[in-house]
């Protein structure tokens, strides 16, 4: 793991420029209201549709802003990533709008869905053991044959710059909002939104909604340091990843507080935004309205900005059908 | 059945004073698009999302031009109508945005979650035998008692011209459309359709999109005279009623052409909205889509408005999972 000296921390310029770079690239996706929901809460919501994103979710932002951001040289050589969720599709889709390859890593044993969806996107897999050493083995290996340039999912300054893009709009979107919440996983999201919001909104309060079944960051939170679990199981499958020490960085100085939601909570939350506000999104997504219905004197009153980080969702098996 | 003489055919001046009478109950429904369904059809798709609308349809613009068109006088004693869908929740939602009450005739195998929507948004239901007799004999004794006023979900000018605001919008919000095609059961939206596009838009072509399974509209238009079916049975649930002769007026006078697609090519279609656009919706909208689809000719290098009529979707129970 690198240090934070080997990091650098982006700034708000960053994200001005990094909005520029994306723009051709990204949806300036639109921002749903629900009458039904604020009566529910008592809160009056803005959700802040990146499901609606390309390739189905908010990553698409800090991966063009890496893709985008490469010298032609550098480009050229191509872009490597390991993961099998959105930011992989998300990475492909942008190099495949440069036209230069994305080399991922997946466990062979991820399901064929998921490597499809890759494939579609123009993604060159690569697969190895589903272990952690098979994979740095591996993915070190397509590195050293490619000289592809390594995106991380969250733990990289030009990803966070990129997510930062995602609450600017918010702010243009919305006037007068009191906080804003997203899901937190690694943190590349709230990182992001605290890098915007800490720049041009200070007085708005920064939430983080977690599984409790995935709460490393809320422990890293209350204990002052990263706490990293290994391999948690939660129905919010993009939240299973630690913090790195660039996100921790941005969540331990300018998060407001991370709130919890068990399996059922976030279940009920994810059927009742599709059944309410017709919006297919992924259960991950559906954490922050789950703190907000468990926490409603956190949030009465207030206006409050909710990130849809994505939707791209297995729909032959849905969480609340048992088949 | 009333005669054609007695009822009286909408124009686009009640368009227009629809829209300013409606405007305070209604949302303004977003128009999305998707650049993979714009690839994948050869057309330029402009989806109309009235799965967005209050209570989850379009039905609640035809009906709020009914209830806020009626006097103080008629209103103080309700309105009534007998359906267990869309039309039943927006007229209930509409009612109560009066405050007056809402009674709706509803049989009493209907399933319980249909009943309890109806509530939701105030309606009042009173239960009927599962058969055309017994709904007309206790609505007409239901109207008797109360003295509300019948609103018929499709075959009234007032929803007709109520309906005619969606395609008003859609004309304002996207420019230069070569067609739009719209699902048709009863033919309220293609109605309204049809008269907001004649004079606005006359050189717009307009399609009707019907089940295979439920293709009544398909027959009459192509005999010349109202065909209905009895019950038919199709995973549209929204589109199994017959024409009526106010709508049939519109669709025959009107409509560029009707196209079937297969229960499978529906659901399919259905499906691929949902993964694709990130929307829920019935499956009575997924019949544009799966007509384009299939007709590609008709389509291709075209701007087309596709309305996405409904989104009230029973959430437990999808056709593509078999449980």
């Amino acid at each position: 793991m690198k240090d934070l000296t080997e990091l650098t921390i982006p700034t708000y310029a960053d994200v001005e420029a990094a909005h520029v770079r994306i723009a051709p690239h990204i949806h300036r996706t639109p921002v749903l209201t629900s009458s039904y929901l604020n009566e529910l809460t008592g809160a009056e919501l803005f959700f802040k549709c990146e499901n609606f994103q390309k390739a189905g979710a908010f990553k698409v932002r800090g991966a063009s802003n890496a893709v985008f951001g490469l010298s032609d040289e550098m480009a050229a050589k191509g872009v490597a990533t390991h993961s099998s969720g959105n930011h992989a599709l998300s990475l492909s889709y942008a190099a495949g709008r440069r036209g230069i390859p994305c080399h991922v890593v997946m466990p062979r044993t991820a399901p064929e869905a998921k490597k499809d969806a890759v494939r579609g996107y123009g993604g060159i897999i690569t697969e190895c053991e589903p272990s952690t050493s098979s994979r740095e083995a591996v993915f070190a290996e397509v590195q050293a044959a490619t000289g592809a340039e390594f995106v991380h999912p969250y733990n990289d300054p030009r990803v966070i710059a990129g997510q930062g893009t995602c609450s600017k709009e918010l702010m243009e979107q919305v006037e007068g909002l009191d906080a804003v919440i997203a899901p937190i996983g690694g943190g590349g999201m709230i990182s992001g939104t605290c890098l915007t919001l800490s720049s041009i909104a200070p007085g708005v309060k920064i939430y983080a909604a977690e599984p409790d079944q995935a709460d490393d960051a809320y422990r890293s939170f209350k204990a002052g340091h990263i706490i990293a679990d290994d391999a948690p199981v939660t129905i919010a499958d993009g939240l299973k990843v630690p913090l790195k020490e660039l996100t921790w960085h941005f969540v331990s100085n300018h998060v407001t507080d991370i709130l919890t939601a068990s399996e059922d909570e976030i279940v009920e939350a994810m059927k009742l935004t599709w059944k309410r506000m017709k919006i297919v999104i992924e259960a991950s997504c559906a954490v922050p309205l789950a703190t907000i219905l468990k926490n409603p004197e956190v949030f009465a009153g207030k206006r409050v900005g909710v990130i849809i980080t994505g939707g791209n969702v297995d729909l032959d098996t849905l969480p609340w059908i048992k088949s």
